[in-house]
């Protein structure tokens, strides 16, 4: 057995023995700690900043030195400065572990805890679920009518529901002759589908609860459901663990097919934290985890197969075909989700390409297939989904949005959690801006008869929806061009050349931040930006343009971002169609309600199968022109389109 | 934690960190040391002595003494004289570690590896698989048509096979995509039962093998078989491991309710023999455990519930319900079986009470329902099961016949393993015994110049089959009366008093014998048989009461033990009907070979399904003139029946 090392990290305390020879990346992954690491582990990014602190620690009972892990390498001299590798800063990712070891994980490198949207729209579901709870009374067994348990169950069931060729799954099996006679031969049976009973419970039992999830490529959002009264009993979020291993699905996909075992590590991540989800919610509605009966996750196709441990090679190649697009029910205990082990886990259908099961959610909940309308949903988040058309015709897209809009990839991103800056407002004249940080009302810069004991939250860096906001007022205020290049003779201070010679933007000083910093908006920030609106835009426009409209009845914006950000802020830099701002709905996490309305309506799982196969999946990076309009949309300019239903 | 001690166990050397507090028994379990228990762990058959070595073991580093196990007890004392408790003996259900330790196993206690006879007759069986190979290329995917892997696969071998609806298991799908495109879209696929593919495998593959497993109470028999030939390519059989919980059923039902995970334990001790033997086969033959792609069970109901893990409490009780008596398909990997994890685990259907799924394998292979002839099938082991009928009406039965025919629960009773007396013959005048042990063809006494180089095995106890001969033989020569009564007035000192002043008859003396003991069949032991033999011999006459005939065509004896017994002595002391000896044939293992039949061809499990509804079970327990009945046939004599079918 290899040697072990102790290590521990700072401020969150976990602790653990860890192999020789291990990253302090691997070290965190290993204990659960979270740390930053958009390109997954691949050195490349620079993100996973640690500091290795000095000296014997007697709390901990450890000694910790900078000779107890490999030295400097290269890649850490090109991300960290002199300062940084004197104050023991090192990339996790780079160090690797010689000895007992106490590391901190500044504030910058920590995967936060986002805020995350819950409320979707109040929505009407009609309540059929896949499963249901049958209460019946069996003859007794006796010396005159011999029959087995399972026959005398099924039979009584097919009685009182007519229904034929029932199968009991075989965890049911095992406690069976226990259960039909703890309560004198009255039990109720769960069944699924009318086909499978997977539970038998002693007497008369009226828990029935579903869980749904939408397994974001950043986040989890998840829902307990009474599948009787279609109530949300519960709902609790957390960060995708995945991230650990890279933050877009391609740099997951990659760890999946390079690292051993590297698929099943993303899907025992995302697994447990399923595990973990619905732990916390049937703890806050009274139950345990395996009352629950049955779960309904929606994803995009590369999370999909990382959930569901499918080879997800192929889905990031061309031709892009997925292992398997239908519905798939898998069983609980298959995939090591601790609800009913009988309880299945039921997938919506996947589309084509990226074009997830979460995009049929969408669509569920949204349903542009039911009016005459055109809508045109937008899904943004790590990856941009697109869909436009009504009863006539549907057609969709995803775009590779990139991590941008969500803060990552940024210099001084970070997500949607209190300390960022979500919202901000440059001075025409004087080039200075204001800000607002989540978790603050006031705008910064704060009075300066600020109450001491009034907490004040200093920014920490910037989120999605900040960026944006900052992009769109400094397009305004002329600090950036319509190209998107910061104008470097405006005669403010604000403007400068970074360390390496690049032109940037300071939004906040040192002194007035959390991390002793000037955080600052880079050209870098800006050009990923217009890359990734302009994926979303080229991604409408085709579709419109494969339909034949110039114009749309509606915008809906879906997903937590779409909420968050400033629709006029989000058009002014051209990131979907410019319309009238009425006409642009946010309907929060469409994905979620989509996933619930599945779990609740079992007869919403056939439509969806049914829409899967209609939607026309339109793959636009094989369009001729797609290069041309691409760099057409780069432009930091608003790209009207007409939202009237009057012709154009 | 709790604290641990070493145990090593000779002469085997199995070693191990036990915790302190277990019993040396639950040790011997733990480390798969085979350590005879007949009341499994109960404490009270006095059957588990070990003994306690003393002193330092320089080589095994450990020093063990009396004082590192708990105190002599009651039990033991009951059990144990005083010279063997100076010895070190103890009783390995009794004594409890509280230090290192060296145990020895003596002979007598070890559980000895069985003779067991694995040839049946030579069957014709059609083939006709519930899985086959199906191959097929795909075409490939491309930018127009961009299918998923599993449409792309389903929709090929609708094309190839018109199997419409055809499903993929959940364990398939994982690696499906790198499989299809492996060697250019050629890929075989496995179906089980027209419905469902259970493999994947890129390329041409030929390689199709199920197992077949005939999981007796006391001995497992397993077969491996090419699907597409019906060869056997190898075979393997070992002792059921649960015997270390209990030697017959009842006792393993209760260890089964009343232990702490008490029916896990007896699961996993048959599932890990199942892939010992599984392994052991498959490497014989050149292939992997997971090469094999369906396994067929048959066991007596309890062996059923335990192997499936099905509660067996009620089983055990009137009115003898069973959990599930229907043909059961269990996925390998639910029951932890190292086959393919797809493959299923096909149960043959239980028929009533205690009549299970290897009953149905015995008429599978008999076939008495396709015939004019009446048979009476007697599978005789631990269980005894009786079939009696032909085409027009078929009746079975099951008896408890305890295990002293299969030698345990008789005082020097062993399996059927080199050095157990298998053949005895007795004076008529001196009442001196001749006898024969298993690996020596020489009848004891050997000749007085043996020759000291030829081997010469010692008498260890008495097999099933020795027993019987024996019984057989003291009553014909008057040592024992029709009664069963042993006669102390013959004069010989072969008849003494033993130490419990019960009588008993020397069938060796210590001399001559592995154990340095004499070896005796006492009163106890021929009252076991009597009852034994009386239970089989009721169940046969119920049956021909029920169907209202007094000859049968034909009396077919089932399993090993049935091929060992001699039939003259089987029906002298009227084990079964007496009859004609050429009407009586041994059939060896009917059960492992309706296992085999039900393996290679499906249609053999729907007659298997159909006939377990036709059969008429008759409790023999619940008829009003049992008792008296059995009663009368305790007697030590033969009960002859016609056996020609002229009419009575």
């Amino acid at each position: 057995m290899a040697e072990k090392v102790q290590i521990v990290f700072q401020p969150s305390g976990r602790r653990g023995e860890i192999e020789k020879g291990k990253s302090i990346l691997e070290a965190a992954r290993a204990l659960g700690v979270g740390i930053e690491a958009a390109c997954g582990g691949a050195r490349v990014c620079g993100k996973c900043r640690v500091i290795v602190e000095t000296g014997r620690f007697e709390k901990l009972n450890l000694s910790s030195s900078a000779d107890h892990v490999s030295p400097v390498g290269d890649v850490e001299r090109k991300f960290l400065t002199a300062k940084e590798l004197a104050r023991g800063y090192r990339l996790a990712c780079n160090a690797f572990l010689t000895g007992d070891l106490v590391v901190t994980v500044p504030e910058e490198s920590r995967s936060a805890k986002q805020v995350i949207l819950e409320k979707g729209r109040e929505r009407d579901i009609a309540i059929h679920p896949a499963v249901k709870n049958i209460t019946v009374t069996l003859p007794a067994a006796s010396l005159s009518d011999f029959r087995d348990d399972r026959q005398r169950l099924l039979e009584t069931l097919e009685k009182e529901t007519g229904l034929k060729n029932l199968s009991i799954d075989y965890p049911v099996l095992k406690e069976l002759p226990q259960i039909l006679r703890a309560e004198n031969w009255t039990v109720t049976a769960t069944i699924w589908q009318d086909t499978e009973v997977i539970r038998v419970a002693p007497g008369e039992r009226r828990t029935s609860l579903g869980v749904a999830v939408d397994i974001g490529t950043t986040t989890l959002a998840a829902f307990l459901c009474d599948l009787v009264t279609g109530a949300v009993l519960a709902k609790a979020s957390r960060m995708n663990p995945q991230i650990g291993f890279g933050e877009d699905v391609l740099a997951r996909i990659s760890y999946a097919a390079s690292e051993p075992e590297g698929r099943e590590k993303l899907q025992a991540a995302v697994i447990g934290a399923l595990n973990e989800l619905t732990a916390e919610m049937t703890e806050k509605a009274g139950f345990a985890p395996s009352d629950v009966d049955e779960m309904v996750l929606v994803y995009n196709t590369a999370m999909h197969h990382l959930a569901l441990g499918l080879d997800p090679r192929y889905v990031g190649r061309s031709p892009f075909a997925p292992a398997a697009s239908a519905p798939l029910d898998v069983k609980a205990r298959d995939l090591g989700i601790a609800i009913n082990p009988a309880g299945n886990i039921h997938s919506l259908p996947v589309e084509a390409g990226f074009v997830g099961a979460d995009n049929m959610a969408v669509l569920l909940a949204e349903e542009p297939y039911n009016g005459d309308k055109i809508k045109l949903i937008i899904d943004i988040g790590t990856n941009g989904e697109i869909d436009l058309g009504n009863r006539d015709r549907l057609l969709s897209t995803s775009c590779a949005t990139g991590p941008a809009l969500e803060g990552a990839q940024i210099a001084f991103g970070m997500r949607a959690a209190p300390g960022a800056i979500e919202r901000v407002k440059i001075d025409p004249v004087s080039y200075e801006p204001r800000y607002k940080v989540i978790g603050q009302e006031e705008w910064h810069p704060l009075p300066y008869d600020w109450h001491p004991s009034v907490q004040k939250i200093a920014a920490q860096g910037i989120c999605g929806s900040g960026v944006i906001d900052a992009i769109a007022a400094l397009h305004e205020a002329g600090v950036i061009s319509d190209a998107g290049r910061l104008n470097a003779k405006l005669g403010t201070p604000r403007v400068r050349r970074g360390e390496t010679g690049k032109l940037e933007y300071v939004l906040a000083w040192a002194k007035e931040t959390a991390i002793g910093k000037d955080i600052v908006i880079t050209q870098a920030d800006i050009r990923a930006v217009q890359l990734a609106k302009a994926a979303l835009y080229v991604g409408a426009e085709f579709l419109m343009e494969k339909y034949g409209v110039d114009h749309v009845d509606e915008v809906i914006l879906a997903g937590a971002f779409g909420s968050y950000i400033d629709k006029e802020s989000a058009m002014a830099i051209g990131m979907f169609p410019g319309c009238d701002p009425a006409q642009v709905k946010a309907v929060g996490n469409a994905a979620g309600d989509g996933a619930r309305i599945a779990l609740l309506n079992v007869e919403k799982r056939r439509e969806a199968a049914e829409v899967a196969r209609r939607v026309e999946f339109v793959e636009t990076a094989v369009e001729p022109d797609f290069q041309k309009k691409f760099m057409d949309a780069i432009a930091v300019t608003s790209h009207r389109i007409a939202t009237s239903s009057a012709p154009a």
